[in-house]
């Protein structure tokens, strides 16, 4: 069935890649090391990686102008649906002895109005301190460091996780070998990724990064933006471990989402 | 290490694709269905299939240009090197019981001065009559319809295969949809591929087409070109059977080859 849209977008990027193609003659063995590299991405299991860490952060800055709530920002190739639902006191699935600093992740979900949007679902996935996520990198438990939890009656969240490390795209993959020929690193400053769900306003994708963190400046994807990043305390109290029950210094970020207003309201629109 | 070209090339779609993205409003969701679709591509074995059917017709155009020698035409997804070197008298390797009519696939191959190329290698591969390729589809047996073979001493070749039948993108297929979207038909003119390398001259890839041939005017590839294009002519006398050793009318296709003077230069200009 002809789709106009796709017919604008399949076409329009066909003639725009045409004459990209034609200014820098590009010759059929560079045109074959690029379709061979993309298929190669995916058969070493790096699903949109490539396209995530050149792409994604300028379709999320077009979906971010001109709209109201926290800014969006990219959800990378790791995300997937279904991860645990939590009970409370919620914490994030982990081995026993996952490595890393406790982190306390807290907040509250608010409407555009500032409106508390108490039972909205939060979706949180991100690396471990080795810097590998579970479902992709078969050395780690399924699930790990992902699950599904739900603000209370005044739209606050608190679970508790550990503190991701800065996580390097493989450098023997695809995706690195063309990193490497830009003469760029492979890191990602560390970071959550949140997706927010809530039945009557809609849903968004974040992603918190640290304060003063590593790679703020030079990340691979180029993806940092100033409303993404909160800071990172430390604490180590007697009365503050005492009040979490943990016998060792622990940091928290609190970080405070407004769901926009625009995205449910143009599906009904159209709907 | 750095490398001067892919910083040209990646950088520069990547800053002609973030233009063409702002123009078109790409949103979020519209990425992720390309990035889930190229994914899917690999994933059912289609290869470089839908960027060959979008794309590698333009490089190849961009390759002829200014050029000598014979057209050079798309590769297209399905070329595998290392198929087998036939003996003479030379017939593709085929089944038994190969569905098809005959086919007598012939020429000469000289270089642009008209000099025959003795012993220049013939790699041939074409779809079989139900428009299936081997070692793809894995109904074909392995190197079907898929061989090696040389010209004689005064550049001349001949070699025995079927007339293949037009070529059908698989319709269920992600690369199928995409045509499906965009209001198009999925098939390709009925053609043979055809690779010429010569030590001592170099190598081209072509594709010969039939003239009359269906889809020659709509091909969801766009790759056939005026001077790829050869007559098929059916022979029924009994004399030419009895030639030929056949008991039923068989069909012929004549083509010269002229293997362009400029990539081995070129390369050895640069070695």
């Amino acid at each position: 069935m002809p789709n106009a849209r796709a017919q604008e977008l399949v076409e329009g990027l066909q003639k725009t890649i045409f004459e990209f193609m034609r200014e820098h003659k590009v010759t059929h063995d560079e045109y074959r090391v690029a379709t061979d590299l993309l298929a190669e991405t995916i058969q070493a299991g790096e699903q949109s990686l490539l396209y995530d860490i050149f792409f994604e952060a300028e379709v999320t800055d077009i979906a971010n102008t001109g709209r109201d709530g926290s800014p969006e920002a990219i959800e990378g190739p790791f995300y997937l649906p279904g991860a645990p639902e939590l009970e409370a006191p919620f914490m994030l699935t982990q081995r026993a002895d996952e490595k890393g600093d406790v982190l306390l992740f807290m907040g509250r979900v608010t409407d555009t109005a500032g409106r508390p949007l108490a039972d909205a679902e939060i979706d949180l996935w991100h690396a471990d301190a080795d810097g590998r996520y579970s479902n992709i990198d078969p050395s780690v438990p399924a699930w790990n460091l992902r699950g599904r939890f739900r603000t209370d009656a005044e739209g606050r969240y608190k679970v508790r996780t550990i503190v991701p490390q800065s996580y390097e795209i493989p450098k023997c993959g695809p995706t690195g070998r063309v990193l490497d020929a830009l003469g760029r690193h492979c890191f990602r400053p560390a970071h959550l990724h949140v997706k927010i769900r809530h039945p009557d306003v809609g849903e968004m994708t974040s992603q918190i990064y640290f304060k003063g963190g590593r790679y703020l400046e030079s990340d691979s994807a180029n993806a940092v933006r100033d409303g993404l990043i909160a800071e990172l305390i430390r604490h180590e109290r007697d009365e503050d471990l005492a009040a979490h029950n943990l016998d060792k210094p622990y940091f928290d970020v609190t970080y405070n989402f407004v769901l926009p207003s625009g995205v449910l309201a143009v599906a009904r629109a159209v709907a």
